[in-house]
């Protein structure tokens, strides 16, 4: 996955060349110069709109650091291309017609986003703007790289059919539970997958450009794009279902390793008398607070995934002993899972995302009391545990993004119409 | 220590300005701006000589990327600063006289290099282009900061009473094996130090500039600058005595956190029926492979620090039982740390530092069966597992570079004199 992600930002405007610069440039030169700059200035008003939601021109003239002229050219480039229209806005408060405000077009471009689980596909349509336009789940039979090609393509085709018939479909976003690289899914031991090359398996399938990352890595995209993490330099973001792993952002940079890999805590070995992991190891922290250590702990029945552990958070709730029980336990591997983060990473904030968030809502004392515990003092003053702005979404619309990147980057490249 | 560590980096050359400027530049502004670009050079010159050595005229051009008679210039500049000086080199194996070389004056500013141990203060003269010129390892007994100020101001005396008289302290760099933020040891467990104002007690005692860092930050430092790992990008320095702990570098820069904690591997629990550890919690992994755990596996007693714990390594080299057993059971668990940091960083290269070296060097089969288990076969794959090139003093010579950073960003600044 390394590489994949180019992180959108803003802050990549570049001002208008001076009315009269004061040496003498080769016309030829100035002009492709020139169109560079317009194509960098079209990219940070999208970006702007797509991120941040409608702007007033006045708005995006500050934002973006250009003048009032510039923005009216470069508003007036994006609509004739359908990406972007004007509408009323909000309302100033003050007397007189409401000022317009530029808005990203989400019934002209839609990315398809899918969200791997273990026992379910979720898949979304996701506009232009980042908003989700319509959200499938769909059951996942254990089965091979087929069976879960099928199933996707099954609930892209679903959201196709209900997109607005102008729409353009811009990619295929996938989150995958597992290490990816280059497109393949390289080890997804909860999906039995090994260097599976699922981007260019759907991209036949779906005749879509189709990019895959890792499920961790995308949630905290997702959360520092427009979330619990906007801001934030040194985030972690826990993500975890049946298996476990952290998207970790280090001085304002997502941190990768050298092929990508990085932040697979989940298979750290936390507990030498724990189970066998699929992983070929045993007592990793994914086995001890993945869903299947819930379920085991409550004497359910393996293979549940995320939908069988949150009926032993039911039942906890509703003051099952057993599930009780099996909740502290678990409870208590978190807190200590999230200390081990701190420890290591020493981040300003920590998400605990994907199914992992609703056991940390459920038995938040006892996830404090080990955590703490566990947490070295300095490290712990210094971090905040948090739930991500878009509970068990993040992953979903972090992968929407892998496939607006292009548009993004370069709004009237053929490729994006 | 966020911060405290400017990486001195080659490709820092600005090219002198083209001889004929195409626009007119007012001559204030001109003159401010050469002075600028001339620091700038000063200071990549300085620091490429200081990092690889006796360079050539025409080497110097090549690598700074500035013409001849500039080069000439710069090298009379820091020349007449006492800071370079010329010899003949080691020839170029043609005919004719050996070329000159510039080289950095380790006779005309060192600094002095502090690495805190448990039971030991090592300390070393280093002179401007790295060489350590004098080293010194005194007996720390336990004992509070009075007593390892004391210890620490003891070696600097000796070492400035021993240097060439002409030569001048750019200051003391201390490596500290703990927690380091703002010049504050925040927490140092295993000398019971908790926010020891370490900088500033050691100026007002030394009347020198000091600097502190993380220990494993240093060691990092040092091996990427001249060591094992120049040219990595994706490395990560376990460093262990008594307590154990991570320096990482990830894309190229240093992972540090939001406060300049992170890399507190040591400090992740990875036994839960481990014994107590300093930190507070229990089983953390250095209470697993640190010098301690050592010591306790071969039923020798506490608190010998590496000293004694080379004593084991030597007792089993001669066969002694008790002896094997312990450095079989602790190195499978520095096998296990090696995972969890393959696992987390996904490293091109993984430096086994201090101390835990001669265990890794006395114990590599054992060590690699346990890594090879538990770390997950992707990153495993792109990782080679290998010794520092300072062997123990990476650390040591880390901390001088901490010091020499202001002399070669400024060259020429009183301070630096």
């Amino acid at each position: 996955m390394g590489g994949e992600v180019a992180g959108p930002r803003l802050g990549t405007a570049v001002p208008a060349p001076p009315a009269a610069p004061s040496a003498p440039v080769p016309p030829g030169l100035r002009a492709a110069s020139r169109a560079g700059i317009r194509a960098r200035n079209l990219s940070a008003l999208l970006r702007t709109v797509h991120l941040h939601g409608p702007r007033s021109r006045s708005e995006l003239t500050e934002l973006i650091g250009v003048n009032r002229s510039t923005i009216g050219v470069l508003v007036a480039t994006l609509a004739e291309a359908g990406l972007v229209g004007e509408q009323p806005g909000a309302g100033s408060g003050r007397a007189g017609r409401p000022s317009q405000v530029v808005t990203a077009r989400a019934d002209a471009r839609y990315a398809l986003a899918v969200d791997l689980r273990v026992r379910q596909v979720v898949a979304a349509r996701v506009g232009l703007g980042g908003g989700v336009q319509q959200r499938l789940e769909l059951p996942a039979p254990d089965g091979g790289i087929d069976r879960a090609v099928a199933v996707v393509a099954q609930a892209c085709a679903r959201l196709r059919e209900a997109a607005p018939p102008a729409a353009a479909c811009v990619g295929v976003g996938v989150a995958v539970p597992g290490m990816v690289g280059g497109g393949v899914a390289r080890l997804t031991p909860n999906l039995g997958w090994v260097d599976v090359p699922l981007a260019d398996e759907l991209t036949r399938r779906l005749g879509l450009p189709v990019r895959i990352d890792n499920e961790a890595d995308l949630g905290v995209l997702a959360e520092q794009l427009r979330g619990a993490a906007v801001g934030a330099d040194y985030v972690v973001y826990l993500s975890g279902e049946v298996g476990v792993g952290a998207g970790v952002i280090s001085g304002g940079r997502p941190l990768r390793g050298v092929g990508g890999y990085a932040g697979e805590i989940g298979h750290i070995m936390v507990n030498p008398r724990g189970v066998p992991c699929r992983c070929g190891s045993r007592g990793c922290l994914e086995t001890e607070i993945g869903a299947e250590a819930l379920l085991r702990a409550a004497g359910r029945p393996p293979g549940g995934g995320a939908v069988a552990a949150a009926g032993v958070l039911a039942a906890a709730r509703q003051g099952e002993a057993g599930a009780r029980m099996a909740v502290a336990r678990v409870a208590g591997w978190l807190g200590r899972g999230l200390a081990l983060l701190v420890n290591t990473f020493n981040p300003a904030l920590v998400l605990v995302g994907g199914p992992l968030g609703a056991l940390y809502r459920a038995a938040t004392d006892t996830v404090t009391a080990a955590y703490t515990e566990a947490a070295l003092p300095a490290p712990r003053e210094q971090a905040r545990i948090a739930l991500p702005a878009f509970g068990e979404d993040s992953t979903l619309l972090g992968a929407a993004e892998l496939v607006f990147t292009d548009l993004l980057e370069d709004p009237l490249a053929p490729s994006a119409a």
